[in-house]
């Protein structure tokens, strides 16, 4: 008999990777943080001996979900500006906000609201971008949170910095120490978008970027008026623009692409760049619908992201998932366009490789950190079970997602929150509405 | 003091009618099923001795919502047949089944099981459209439930009935008794589309529905392939040939409408046809994307629909509406075009109208039936709370629906149910799905 730290034995397992393979009654082993062996439950009891031996009768266990885009801190703004266009929004809403209250506090509380809320349903990883990274990456830690920490790199000064330079240096420190070599948080750089930046700028970003090795993340042909306006201030589109610019490449995450031409699919299956789909974003901004069957069949990774619960409002990565694949049919006129599978993969593998953890994470496969989240099919709206993954991605809810494991560490038990105070944060949380909704009333 | 039977108490309370109130710290006061009074809570304790008095301080309280379209007992198949257009999933996926299963046992516990899904998730009322539609009345009766149950009205032989003579025989039967006047049962007739029935038969089935005063609900427009179909066969689009035939008025409920003309628009905004939007079924089976907001533009009542299980896959309202509103942004390119409250008035009081039941259901006013759905807000996905409605309507999920009340009866207690027995009807789902699941693999 040999020792693990964690056995699992869940009714159904679907590793993701390989594909389209469902396995019944096995046990995962978890040792050290790190996913160890997969086998029939029968042997696994055979061969070994664990330390918590968790039983899951009627749960589908799968690889964590990788919310491949957000702004974790804007959660403190769900809901404060609704129905109403981008530029709108963010200038009726977000900006007012942003203006007189960001800092390390806000961000501190914000960051960790949205971390209870994506573990509680599922997520293991998330990609953020927003002012004060280091922040974001201390909570992450904190908490116990995979993260890809986006630095911002803009031209106009906020509480975080004053100028390009700034930003850059902050972005450079953040990369250097301490998460060089961290187990759970890297960092990526994050220019808004297009237009945040001067062609001598992007030229800077790049180099640093290819010296650092680390990935840039942008909001890219997110809207109709942000084509239009770039072609008018520059005479190109975004993606040509990057693209003269050496941006274009496997290390840029495209956010959103909601609106792109055939060349420009084209390029970006030969760059191998990553697409960021957050169709409900998309959706609720009426931004449009990303032809992701498209996408895919052109070969391009497709992850799914959340985007900031300001423009969502939920940080529900099965909901996401699932608005995925009934969208990508609605577009193609095809109820084949994307199968429930190929939407599980989008939302783990496929965020995993988008943010360049597709070695350590998005599968379970022995090796990689034992990312895991387990789901309760035996509730009414997911009975009965014929297929568990068609359960999952066309019923599931967040609230049967019961266990959750980061790096091997049990971080939602049976739906309990074990490294947060709930009571606390949703007091903190209450105190910064209470604020941000008096600088709304004095807009 | 007055007695009352019940007195709710909860945070917030948004009647629907009349448009756009946030009623905060009101009593909502019940008695012999029905809404009496809703005033300043401090005033209905000092006027009002309740038999229950029922605090919900974090919670939102809104009329039941009206799923305007299903095919509960299909509930069973949900799964069955997943990524396929419709055709194949109604020849491959669901006819076999229905062929060699269909019957009064498994319409019982099919639509027990979609009954109990609704209730869980803050459904008050259905309109039903299935086989052995008396047995649907019947399982609403027994579960205490608010239904239109639909009659099918078809040529084709069924274990329900040989022929067109027939089904329209029972269907008149069940109009007359015993629920000609039934305080939670109502029948209308459902030709299941334009394909179904020849021009005779249609208008056979209008006198009827005239003498007998009840509506006629038929899925209509729902793909392309039923347009070029029609147009081939009749030389008519489905609504033309209807309306030729005098069956376009303010009887027919019309499910799906989603592929219709600017004079179809017009001819239904005349004629007070009611639309049922199901919009995850016509995503999921790749049928399209119905143009809600211009719908609505045009003056005509919307009304949502899970449309069944087996092509959904779950019968939560709370989802449906969201995608009803995040969808008609998009499709409008307006973030503007459809808001949040515009949303739940289409869920509960649109539907209620649809169903011709607007005089009894679907806002919280004095004088209806007191069919109340109670939403927790106090959850992580729903905080912090700047707008009620809009966390009701973008994050909220069927899990925070605690309490449901169906004329009075208090259906769903701190989210459980008080009248039916799970575990029981779980075992009971488990088994037709061996059977069906037996018979698929034997196509």
């Amino acid at each position: 008999m040999q020792h693990c730290d964690t056995l699992i034995a869940p009714r159904w397992c679907v590793p993701v990777a390989p594909t389209n393979v469902v396995l019944i009654d096995h046990g995962v082993v978890v040792n050290d943080g790190r996913i160890t062996d997969i086998l029939p439950l029968a042997d696994a009891r055979l061969r070994y001996q664990p330390s918590v031996f968790i039983e899951r009768p009627d749960h589908l266990l799968i690889p964590g979900f990788v919310n491949s885009h957000t702004h974790a801190a804007m959660t403190l703004m769900r809901g404060l500006a609704d129905d109403l266009p981008l530029e709108s929004w963010l200038r009726a809403g977000i900006w007012p906000v942003e203006k007189r209250w960001v800092g390390a506090e806000m961000v501190r509380d914000g960051t960790e609201l949205a971390i209870a809320e994506m573990i509680s349903g599922g997520t293991t990883c998330f990609s953020d971008q927003y002012f004060f990274p280091e922040i974001v990456a201390e909570t992450a830690v904190d908490l116990h949170m995979r993260a890809l920490v986006g630095t911002p790199v803009i031209e106009f000064p906020s509480a975080w910095a004053a100028n390009v330079a700034e930003y850059m240096g902050k972005a450079n420190d953040l990369v250097h120490d301490p998460y060089a070599d961290h187990p759970l948080v890297s960092t990526c750089f994050a220019p808004h978008s297009c237009s945040a930046l001067s062609d001598e700028s992007f030229v800077d970003l790049r180099v640093l970027a290819d010296q650092l090795d680390v990935r840039i993340q942008i909001h890219l042909h997110e809207t109709v008026a942000e084509l239009a306006l770039a072609l008018d201030k520059t005479g190109k589109r975004p993606i040509e623009r990057l693209h003269a610019l050496g941006l274009v490449n496997s290390s840029l995450l495209a956010v959103h692409a909601v609106h792109m031409n055939d060349a420009e699919i084209g390029i970006f299956a030969e760059s191998d760049v990553n697409v960021v789909h957050c169709p409900r974003s998309n959706l609720k901004l009426a931004s449009g619908i990303a032809p992701i069957a498209r996408y895919r069949e052109a070969g391009i990774n497709v992850a799914i992201g959340t985007d900031g619960a300001a423009s969502n409002n939920s940080l529900d990565m099965l909901s996401e998932m699932r608005m995925t694949a009934l969208l990508a049919k609605a577009v193609a006129s095809d109820a084949a366009a994307l199968s429930a599978g190929d939407a599980l993969r989008m939302a783990t593998l496929g965020g995993a490789v988008a943010l360049g953890l597709g070695h350590e994470t998005g599968s379970i496969e022995a090796g990689k950190w034992a990312d895991l989240t387990c789901v309760d099919l035996n509730r009414l709206n997911s009975q009965p079970v014929y297929d568990p993954v068609s359960q999952l991605v066309y019923t599931a809810r967040a609230d049967q997602v019961t266990d959750v494991w980061i790096a091997g560490k049990h971080q939602l038990d049976k739906g309990h929150l074990t490294q947060i105070d709930t009571t606390s944060l949703l007091a903190r949380s209450n105190e910064w509405r209470d604020r941000f909704a008096s600088s709304i009333s004095r807009v």
